[in-house]
């Protein structure tokens, strides 16, 4: 199409409400258009963009033998009760009443939808495994919707669910949906895309993964190990520490600590390293404000996501009232009466001559023995994983923590949602049993947003080839001279007939207007005919990511282009 | 793909829920899954066929200049309360707050989102005209939802905006759009839509357009004259009544008319034919509870939508209390003193001798001259227009009324959003207006129900080749037959390589329960691979719609089909 008849403006002013780059480019380039918070428009670029992302999805998703279908963006509250979703996701999933006062939610997900649907049609084993996916609108009332399509409320997501006879036969189909994100990542320009061990949430079942990019404006932290490759997300991954205890254990004394309000202070104080104490954390329970307090060593932070799983409730940060019988900031192990529930962190394992709270104000001990002091304490897993901490996987000293955004996730659902749903199956004996799931999303704008993010320079994004608006940008320098008109016009007529997807500048503005435009496009290829490169009877053809430059002879050009074009999809698809 | 392993179950019994023969087909043939009230699923082969659909629709779009776009589900209400429908549109509108108790809808239609998305961008005369569209999620929170997908209250729709500076210019897009409409109803396989006038309702605007599939299922009435082609919906038909009055007026007499309660009774009673009666029908305004009179020849009925339109607000059916001074059954034109809008339609225009209430309970009157008894009524059209009535366009007594699905509107907007939204443009004298618009939708799921309404018979649908979820059905019976095995797998093969869309069903099942599956899903073209055809070492070609049946040389099928196949596209997109 002609770029001068595209609808949206571009403009070279970055946005002050733009926190990171991608937003910003896609905003200039006329990209998205902010309606709500969280919540735009797209204009064709960014349409066409997102239709070639489900397009690469939806090959890769039947090529796993998934089966399109289509599920309600509106569903009655009924089905998120069978599963008991409705009353325990939070103000995120987004609940109202229609015209006859029935309560309904919109879609975040569709695990219940899916259940729903093949609820009858499962009833033989000989069914079994089948894969369902749809590709649709979601909505989620995000608090704090951030960076453009990064993390929006409405959103455009592929999900998918499977269905199985055995966890054997889910892990194999899990090991195949992995491969194909594998190659959804590759061919939408992105092979970087890592697969992070993750937490499974709101999700239920176990072992699932989140696929990342990784880059400094992510959300999510994943621990990586340099020396093994193990990568998880921060949230799911085991923190090891260890603890050689001193030969002599000190014997336990009371110390005077006022004003001293960090356990660094504490530390300080006392000349031990920070490492020598055993700091409190505490939390309140959701649900009813009850006390819940973690002992770990003072270097370590609570990971409150492996909190909250191993309580399995909601919490959050306490505020400790004077009648709690909590001595705030003076919180030890030994002699703590509140009404709370206690619990260790393993940082604290096997360690002695510790500082801790005295829980009295204003006193803190010495001498903490944990295997004396605390003999019945039992320990989990509540630590955040640190840089340079142990591997869970090799043992070393290698873990790097990065930052990334999560572009996709795939859960072992096992049979949360069969067994709520009362969704069974008939054996080959006649036995019923409830099949077993796994469910599989990618965000279809915010892998867009992402690759931009990933790709881009500080005049715009650098689309790859198989999800770019368009494949060539011819710019007419000089479309006022009529032989560059002409050329360009013929250049612009052959290559739709050879197939190309072409946008076509052939206003009569400055070379500075137009190359900063074709900079905000991102097209891959772009073809200048002007004035000076007809006089040597050539077309210039250059990349958008400046990896080459090259001058064409004008008849050559069209073919060259095509050229280009099909390298560019085959090394992305190969 | 296998039949075998197509999600969705197939069955024989109509469903005792589905009062049209496509709803129950597309439940019979797991099409669709009931949700909630006017929600449904999509099974793949209702998913495969709506992508065919839109796929159809984004290229028809495209060659008129369409920009695809994407508007949110989800839009604040405040965007609504600019054009001010937030307040005039009633319940089917879905309101609700957000988190934050933000007040939002869910989108029925996004007049309101495409001026938001383009109100910047159109500032100049040079960027007109433009068209954008999107195809996309609607909720329309309907009292009624009835047939399937063919009234549903969560669709798939195509809606598109153009953007104009003069009317002319609309006027042209406007009939380019009509044009692509007839090139869409054609290539999905219905030809036989019709394009009829249409009320333009809560849209705005003046001249507009349904496409209309005429079934004696549908919801709508359209007047169609036989001798002309004119034809409108009824809610937009004029309607024409002559009236030669008597060359001599009674005079006016009043007469006693006990327990006579409808307007034939009391004709019978005068011994009068009822278009020689002037009867009352009573409305009140929704907004007050105020009455509006239409007094009508007694053969007609009135045309709410026409009574709507000329009041400017919405009606309903009075109840009528004694206080009002109305003397309900007994209302006529002369000495009529209640505090009401009256109002007189055409068909009254130089009528005399006809009865008429009399104002008083029991009471009627004979005589009425409307030129002499009610010198100073306006008349105006408020009648349905009636079968055998007179047409508008060529004024000849053959109007006939039909029924039919409306599958397609489009409509000229005129200035009323662009106005009230507040978007303009500078001309090329530096002058502002507000652009004008045009609208015109598609609703893709009722479309494909609306084809199985049109095109099935009684074991199933018959799609037409280019919205078919597949274009070939290879039947392979007595697959425990290993020459009829292996000829149908080679053949499956085969037709896959060649670019065909195949379902093969290989299950170990009777020919009868095959065949009536394939009826099921309806796909065109059938290739039964059998030991009887293979002793003649062929296969059977079959059409769906049974208008050939043909035996081909094994090795010459695959071929033969993709032929076919060619043949049936070519047909519809010629």
């Amino acid at each position: 199409m002609k770029l001068e008849k595209l609808v949206g403006d571009r403009f070279k002013e970055r946005p002050s409400d733009c926190q990171i780059d991608s937003h910003a480019i896609m905003v200039r380039g006329g990209y998205i258009k902010y309606v709500a918070n969280g919540i735009f428009s797209l204009y064709t670029p960014a349409k066409r963009i997102t239709r070639k992302i489900e397009k690469i999805i939806r090959e890769e998703m039947d090529r796993i033998d998934g089966q399109e279908v289509q599920f309600p963006v509106v569903m009655p509250a009924s089905l998120w009760e069978e599963s008991g979703r409705y009353s325990s996701i939070g103000s995120e999933l987004l609940r109202f009443s229609d015209r006859n006062s029935a309560p309904m939610v919109l879609g975040m997900t569709h695990e219940e939808a899916s259940v729903q649907l093949v609820r009858e049609y499962g009833q033989s084993y000989s069914k079994y495994p089948f894969m369902i996916y749809q590709i649709q609108t979601k909505f989620r009332d995000e608090a704090r919707p951030r960076g453009g399509l990064i993390r929006v409320r409405e959103f455009t997501m592929k999900d998918a669910y499977s269905f199985h006879t055995s966890q054997e036969d889910l892990e194999e189909y899990y090991e195949k949906c992995h491969k194909a994100y594998e190659r959804i990542f590759k061919r939408a320009g992105v092979p970087e895309v890592i697969s992070v061990k993750s937490d499974s949430g709101m999700m239920g079942g176990s072992v699932s993964h989140e696929f990342m990019l990784l880059t400094p404006v992510g959300e999510d932290s994943i621990a990586i190990c340099k020396e093994c490759g193990y990568s998880a997300n921060m949230e799911a991954a085991a923190s090891i520490t260890e603890n050689t205890p001193d030969e002599v254990s000190a014997a336990m004394e009371t110390v005077h600590t006022p004003d001293l309000h960090t356990i660094e202070e504490v530390c300080d104080f006392l000349k031990l390293p920070v490492n020598k104490s055993c700091k409190a954390v505490v939390y309140q329970r959701n649900s009813d404000d009850s006390y819940v307090v973690v002992f770990l060593r003072g270097d370590m932070d609570v990971n409150e996501t492996k909190l909250r799983n191993f309580l399995g409730c909601e919490i959050h940060p306490a505020v400790i009232t004077e009648d709690s019988g909590i001595a705030a900031g003076f919180i030890g192990p030994v002699g703590f009466d509140a009404d709370a529930t206690v619990l260790f962190d393993c940082s604290l394992k096997n360690a002695n001559n510790l500082c801790c709270g005295a829980n009295k104000t204003d006193y803190h001990c010495t001498g903490l023995d944990m295997k004396s002091d605390c003999p019945n304490a039992e320990y989990h897993d509540f630590a955040k994983i640190t840089e340079g901490g142990i591997c869970p996987s090799c043992h070393k000293h290698s873990v790097t923590i990065s930052r990334g955004i999560e572009v996709g996730n795939i859960f072992q659902l096992g049979t949360k949602y069969t067994k709520s749903m009362n969704m069974t199956y008939l054996d080959s004996n006649g036995q019923s049993h409830n099949p077993i799931m796994g469910c599989y999303g990618i965000g279809v704008g915010r892998l867009a947003a992402s690759v931009c993010e990933a790709h881009h320079d500080d005049y715009g994004p650098i689309w790859p080839m198989p999800i770019a608006p368009w494949q060539v940008h011819i710019c007419a320098v000089r479309s006022d001279d009529a032989e560059v008109k002409q050329c360009a016009d013929k250049l612009y007529d052959t290559l739709i007939g050879l197939g190309a997807e072409v946008i076509y500048d052939d206003r009569q503005v400055s070379a500075g207007v137009m190359f900063s435009d074709a900079d905000l496009l991102g097209v891959p290829l772009r073809v200048i005919v002007s004035p000076r490169n007809l006089k040597e009877s050539c077309c210039e053809i250059s990349a958008r990511d400046k990896s080459f430059s090259e001058k064409v002879p004008v008849e050559e050009t069209a073919k060259r282009v095509t050229e280009l074009i099909k390298e560019l999809m085959d090394k992305a698809n190969s």
